[in-house]
Formats: structure tokens, sequence, C-alpha cells
């Protein structure tokens, strides 16, 4: 396996949703060659009038690629793309590289990563992304990439296109380095609201705080992007509370099985158990500052 | 009062300690004639060996000064350097402008700003800081400053050479930005500290995490400074767990008097009261880390 590999210019994408979208947007605008598959009309004739080519199916996809990224809702929606009656594996030439970047199980993208080398001689990586669809239509998310340096190097310039890809481990440690990112976001959502929660009622101009606080210890990426949203009553889905629950539940699962304590994300898993259960599953992470703003904005 | 008020050259400073020691020195630096008093050779040596004027006490300071910024412990320092047997005001011509950059309680402060007006024709700025030593001695601190505008504007061009001056609001809106800023940075520290303690049981590479979620979401300052701390097992003080609890207090305190729930904050409050009884009130708030790190770190 000595002799250099071709570059991926055949690009396949499965999972045309708020997030994989406009990364294939992207992809098309970088030039690339981007068969999709799909049944959403409203997802697909964006990227079809951008120039992608529509398969039937993933196998279909695969057949026409050198290189598959999924972005799908989760463990089970990846399985049927790989395994399905007519997944990925059913398409795919040796060599295919598949790219993850859907947020799923370390464990079922372990098991994957493995069965598709050892079975078909499919390459993987798992590279779940943060930075929502604004960093996906922007090209700046950050890529938590797992897999082989070989691999990596190969799938590195595709990527690229999409946002700073960095190579965390080997496969499964990109999903696991997700599930730690969603420790901070889902944490860092509640913090920003119940500090907003207290602001506001103490009197403070809230529209002025986020800029008084930049560059000092309390500044964060979401204090700056969430805080504005919050005092607006925006909860409108970038990530949506069904998903971050779906990540948490991960996280639990996790911090079970490495005995790791997990106070504050247990604490934020059950506000934001207690936003579905007050029927705001599809409404954005913000939703949360529902339970901290003062009664008069309701 | 149309007339234009004359340039705040000749400053005081009360407080040298691990944050008002590296500010009074960038004064000096830019140059300031700077006033001092204190007892504490250690705290005293750098400043005076930078070209500061030592004084007897703070009454002498306010002679020395048309500007006194104080940097003290808590509330009742702040209370004993202004009405002291020696305070501030003992010594205070009318028209000297007191910039208090201590983190302490609101109400005390409008109080404080209320009477030294009226009685002493003294003006009021409270411009608690955030950034840590580092902060202090690169002139990079957050400073969140209450009072007039007139006033704030003549100071703004001092203030400047400690960080990034934002006018907030009235008297005491300085200080309650920063129980506000007080409720991110404790929050921050626990999660980063519930993050790193999966990171290092999931078997990541933890000293490239930082680096791989930079920009994205999860992405804040202190992800990028206690970060590596934390996995260095780096307690030294910036900011110790006694002072992170004193400004606990006030931000329970103001959530009690405002009817703002602050559930997180209520938790992490706790996990700090627990390093204090397992002995580490002098550590940084870094030492949240020692109930996550994995046994074999301990």
């Amino acid at each position: 396996m000595s002799e250099a590999k071709p570059e991926l210019s055949a690009v396949g994408f499965i999972g045309l949703g708020n997030m994989g979208g406009p990364m294939a947007l992207r992809l098309l605008a970088a030039g690339h060659a981007v068969s999709v598959c799909g049944r959403d009309a409203r997802r697909l004739d964006p990227v079809l009038a951008a120039g992608a080519v529509r398969c039937a199916d993933p196998a279909e996809v695969a057949a026409a690629s050198d290189m598959v990224l999924t972005c799908v809702t989760n463990t089970d929606a990846v399985e049927e793309v790989l395994f399905g009656t007519r997944g990925l594996v059913h398409g795919a030439r040796p060599g295919l590289v598949v790219v993850d970047m859907s947020t799923v199980s370390p464990d079922a993208t372990r098991r994957w990563a493995e069965y598709l080398n050892r079975n078909h001689g499919i390459a993987w990586l798992d590279a779940p992304v943060s930075g929502g669809p604004s960093g996906a239509a922007s090209g700046t998310l950050a890529i938590m990439v797992g897999g082989s340096p070989a691999v990596f190097a190969r799938a590195r310039p595709v990527l690229a296109h999409l946002g700073r890809p960095t190579l965390v481990g080997e496969a499964g440690a990109g999903q696991t380095t997700k599930l730690v990112n969603q420790i901070l976001v889902a944490g860092l959502t509640a913090l920003v609201a119940e500090a907003q929660g207290l602001a506001a009622r103490a009197g403070l101009d809230v529209a002025a705080l986020p800029q008084a606080l930049a560059g000092g210890r309390a500044d964060s990426v979401l204090l700056q992007l969430f805080w504005p949203r919050m005092a607006a009553g925006d909860y409108a889905p970038t990530s949506t509370v069904t998903s971050i629950l779906k990540d948490l539940a991960m996280v639990e699962s996790m911090g079970r099985a490495k005995a790791a304590a997990l106070p504050l994300t247990a604490l934020v898993t059950e506000l934001n158990r207690w936003l579905v259960a007050q029927g705001h599953a599809g409404e954005d992470i913000t939703a949360l500052y529902r339970f901290y703003r003062p009664a008069s904005a309701c």
C-alpha cells in the first residue's frame, strides 16, 4: 500500500439537513462533483440547483463516489445508511472513504469502522462538527476527526472546505471529543441563560453585556452568540432541544461506563428534559432561557 | 460645571495585591505619578522601585491625587479605605475621582457613591475587572464600569492603560455586571473540569483538545486557559476558591433579592464550598478538577 492514493474528487453527500445542506453547497462551490440522494424536495432542490447529481439511494451514491460524507440524525440513521437494503456497502468499491459527520455513539462508530474496513475495504473517519448551521454555511466548523493519519491526510483537503479539521485519535475519538464538546455547549447554554436571567432582573442593560465581557475570563463563543438570541426571545432552531438531549444521553451513558461524575451535566440534562415536557422539544437550545427570563418578558 | 475638567494625572493606588500590584506598575510605566500606601514590604517594594511615592495612609494618598484607584479584598475593606480613621475622605479634596476596582456589593457601592458625592464632592466609578493577574500584567483586563458618563470620560484614558473599560450603567452597575461575569467564570470552571474528567477517562489526548475545539461553539477563554492548568494539576492561585466564594455569596444574595433562580450556580457554589471543607481554600479555582480527575492522576 505504498503507492500514492488518488485524490478524492468525486464526493457523495448523504443527509441534507440544516447542517448537511449548507455543507454540500460548499463542496459544490469548491468545484467537487457531489452525488446526493433523498426524498425531501425542500432539501434536495437547492443542492440539485447548484449542480449536485441525484442518485436513487446510498448504494448509488457510493458507486459514484471516491468519498462519501454522511450527516444524519442519530446512530440508527447512520446504521441504515451504511447497512440498509440499499445502504452504502451495497454500492461501495474497495478504497471508498466514508466520513461520518453525524453525532453518534462512539462505541457503534468503532464497530462500524472495524467492520467496514475488514469486510468491504472501506476506510473510515468519524468527523462530527461544532459550529451550527451558520458555521456550516461559512465553512468555519470545528471538525473533530477520529481515524488513521493516512486517511485523514487524504480527506483533509475536502474537509477544509467545511471548516477546521483536527485529527484527535483513532476511529471513535472524533465522536468522544464531540461528546466532550456537547458537555460544554449544553452547560454553557444554561450558564448564559442563568447569567442573563440575573442581569435582566437586576436592571442591567442586557444588550450591552456581551461586549462589556468580551475578551475577559467570562467570554465564550456562546456568550456572544446565544446571549442576544435569548434577549430577543429567539428560539428558532439551530440545534434543537431534542438533538442536544440525544447527545446528552450518550454523555450520560459514557459517564456511567467510565465512572465519571457529571453533576452539572446531569442538572443541565434535566432542565432540557423539562423543556421537552413543556412542549419545546423542537425549539433551539436557547429556549432554556424560558426558565430564567423575567415574567414580564414571557 | 461646563468648564473643561483638568486631566487626571496624579493617581493614587490602594491595594497592591496580585491584581493591584501589576496594575499600579502599568500606570507607572505609562508615566503617571502614583502614590501608594501599605505595610507589606513584599507588595510595596516593586512599585516603589518603579517610582511610586509612599504615603502613610489612604488620607495622604487622597491628598496627593486627582484620582484614586482601589483594589482590595471585599466590601468591608473598601469601607475601611474610604471611611476609616485615616480613610480617603479625610484627605480628599472636592473633585477627587475614586475608582473602585475591587469586587464588592453593588448595594454598598450605590450607597458609597451617593454619600461621597453629596458630602465630600467626590466623584465615583465602580470598575471591577476580569482577566486575572495575567490580564492585569498585560493590560488586557475587561473593566466593567458603573458611574456617570462625564466621570467615565475623564477616567477612561487612565483605565485604558489597564485594559478595555466599558461603561455599563450608573454607580453599582459595574459591580452587578461583575457578579454576572462571576456566574460565568465559576460555572465555566466547573464545566471545563467536568468535560476534562470525562475526556481523560475516555482515553482522549487531553492536551490536544482545546485546539480541536478552538473557534467552535464549545470554545471559551477559560477552556483555553484553565484546561491545560487542570491537565497539569496546576492549582497555583490566580483567583482563589475563597475569593470566588465571596463573589458567589453576593450572587446568591442578589438572586434571592431579585427572585432569580440560579440552579447551576447553586451547585457550583456547593462544589467550591466542598473544596474549602477539604482544605483547598487558598488554591486556584482550577482546583475544582480535584473532584473530576481520574484516580491515577491524584
